[in-house]
């Protein structure tokens, strides 16, 4: 089995495991249930957790150049060693769903829009849901799940009132990443915006416009027309040649090389 | 009818009510009128309401196909559900206004500074009433006017002192808007530095300048000319070889028709 | 006398007048001296303004077209209203020691890195003297010069701690002034940055380098040499011509007309 | 003996020191050995700080242009002075690590991106040893590493809750330090996005990508060619002529300098 047909049998099943750990998880640490519930909901995350290792696992061994794949596919390791990135796989389906819009001068910047506004929302619901774990065991100030998503904004914008801060190791590192993505974020924005007021400049005034691909084969075209006309002229010379005496042209040969 | 005649008429008595939203508003947070004063200024506020309800009503009746109208224009939708967003018409003005300068060079840098400005400041004054609205009545830290605009401030540019913080979820609801639109502004701001940067780069030595639209036509015409110095010479080639058999050439007229 | 010669008479007495500014605030604010003293202080605050009055008068009354010059020169106004802006004008002379570097490729982002950090570090400064000069009267937190320098470090960055916060109108408002600064500041930073990427990628892989004005002149000199080796080509013909049956040429001066 | 080649001998020896210096002052701050222990780091840390002082006096000794040298490298200079700038001669390293891979498409932003992570983590790193080591002795509310790497995140994210704040005047300059990387991290996240935004873009849609040198390249190789057709037509035209006078027609070889 190829790894890329393992890929494709695998695409699916990893989807529903992502939203599976999601929905498990979600239930786990709003509605904090009851031992039996709760051990239910234990299953099903090393079901999830499970369907990511048994992936990671048999993807390493089929993957022909090891080591490549090893180092090239790091976050897939990270998916399986931190669950909280797990349900960023869910966003394969935003993808999907942005393919569906054709409009194909703007897809780029619609599709990273899509993306971007999908990963964050994401990121802030997970992270909201690991600090507030994390904090609620270990005395924090953030103690309800509203609070874990204020402060999730505040952190990821990088406003950082500082009225709910993390004091655990555990909710800590989630608040670094949630301000490396906050930092992220704002680069993404500021880049696409940046395309668009570049592409709006240069379209306000034709004349202006950065010289393209289609310009440079238009001239190209007309410089294949002129080659025909010299062509259409070049045999036109050589019946000019032709009545020339034909002692003085050694060199006949010449005219058909230059078609060649 | 159509939409685009129906956007017409529509157009002035909309940003009359986004107007009277804001004038309605404003008193009624800021003054804190009593109750006679403050019924009427109720039904303006439902008066407003109303124009903006009837607007996408009628819209989406009159439009061709309605789905697509309906996912196309869902700002449209939130300025009829969420009032705090309807003020965000003024800056229908502020567009109008920009028109006005025609420096076509920086029209469309001036135009987003000018939009960017009017909407952030817009933002901030409506979101500060909002505020105060929601948290004066959740006994918040937030109990001015003043109080409120500066806490916007400090919000919209991700200062955030955290001094003054919102505690209702309405406020925080707000606080998260004023947020993202920090994020959008910081992103305008430094895309629209980037695109002038890159143009003063280029300019300041021509011949390192990115090739143009402009240039790629003078290259042209300078081909178009020599197709027409080859079409000169081709009949005079042809001259040359009607030498060969001397009667035939009755297509005397042909040079100028070249020439034409 | 013209609004040029003016503008070149006033250069230096206005510069001189903003260092005269920045001295005597600094030192009204942060030394705090006796009364005989603080007096020949405020004296030469008055000095200072009444320069840039005059300036703003007599640079009105000759304006060409005085309404014109009125919009376009609001920063003047606002020199001589806010007197914080005023050292501001001392960055001209950071603008002239900038000429002194003549490295043409890399000039424009020099400048620019120069005079953002010269006017950084001077809006720090002013901001940090005025709003001791504020906080301490209004009883604030921020009550010592270095307390100041710090507070307007943590402001102009957005990190805004709120260990030191305004709570004077007036502290406020130079402290949104401060973040304001500090988002055009990042601004700048991110689109310098992208301006020198953007160079790098393309400078990276040469034949991907974007087309430039220099490479379309190159291509027109091959064009006219091109249209020289017809011209050479064109009496050439004329020569075949004219051995040519003379009768049978009527539209004889047609190449000389090819050559004009 | 030439500056370059000092450089090159003096390359691996001060990397070296800046490991020395950096393992030595962890070992000092975080461990805070007893006083036998003590003395050997502080003696290490004097051999580290003497290594880079020798580098630089014998660099500015060997300069050819002494004062040139100075101003072009203050960097130099900063590193004998703070030690804190030295561990930054680490990332020599990572630029050798960084050539090694060779793709030369997105070399450019690969090694942007890894020397960008590179120098954060070295930042924060060494901001949280030297805040520590500044704060610990002035009594601040920053008592352990952990603390002190999570101040530092929350500060070069430019978050800035304020739950931990530098009150001594060394910490609160290494604060301003890492406040100005935040921005140049976040300028430098924002443009490498933008890059490969605009890179995108344009790669989507071939014909409206923007003319690179490669296309002008191409076009002159076409328009060589017509001329290399031109030429040698020149001949058969000029053989024509020889026609005229049958005899004179010594420059045989003509023809094949042309096509030379």
């Amino acid at each position: 089995m190829t790894l890329e047909r393992w890929r494709r049998i695998t695409e699916w099943p990893l989807i529903v495991a992502s939203v599976l750990f999601l929905v498990t998880y979600s239930i786990q640490v709003i509605v904090d249930p009851k031992e039996s519930v709760g051990a239910l909901l234990e299953d099903l995350l090393w079901v999830s957790w499970g369907t990511f290792l048994i992936d990671y696992i048999v993807s390493l061994v089929i993957a022909p150049r090891r080591w490549h794949w090893f180092f090239t596919h790091l976050f897939n390791l990270a998916t399986v060693v931190l669950p909280m990135l797990r349900p960023l796989r869910v966003l394969r389906v935003v993808t999907l769903l942005a393919v569906l819009q054709r409009t194909a001068g703007r897809a780029v910047r619609g599709q990273i829009v899509i993306y971007v506004t999908g990963a964050s929302l994401l990121v802030v619901y997970v992270a909201s849901l690991a600090v507030l774990d994390a904090e609620r065991a270990g005395g924090g100030s953030i103690a309800t799940f509203p609070d874990a998503i204020w402060w999730a904004f505040t952190t990821i914008t990088t406003v950082g009132y500082g009225d709910l801060v993390p004091v655990t190791l555990e909710g800590r590192v989630i608040a670094v990443g949630l301000m490396l993505s906050g930092i992220a974020l704002l680069g993404v924005v500021s880049a696409t915006f940046a395309s668009w007021i570049v592409e709006q400049v240069s379209a306000e005034n034709t004349s202006r416009q950065a010289a393209t691909v289609a310009h440079v084969d238009a001239l190209r075209a007309e410089i294949a027309e002129l080659r025909t006309v010299l062509a259409r002229m070049d045999p036109a010379l050589r019946a000019t040649d032709a009545k020339a005496p034909p002692v003085a042209e050694p060199d006949g040969p010449d005219p058909s090389a230059a078609k060649s």
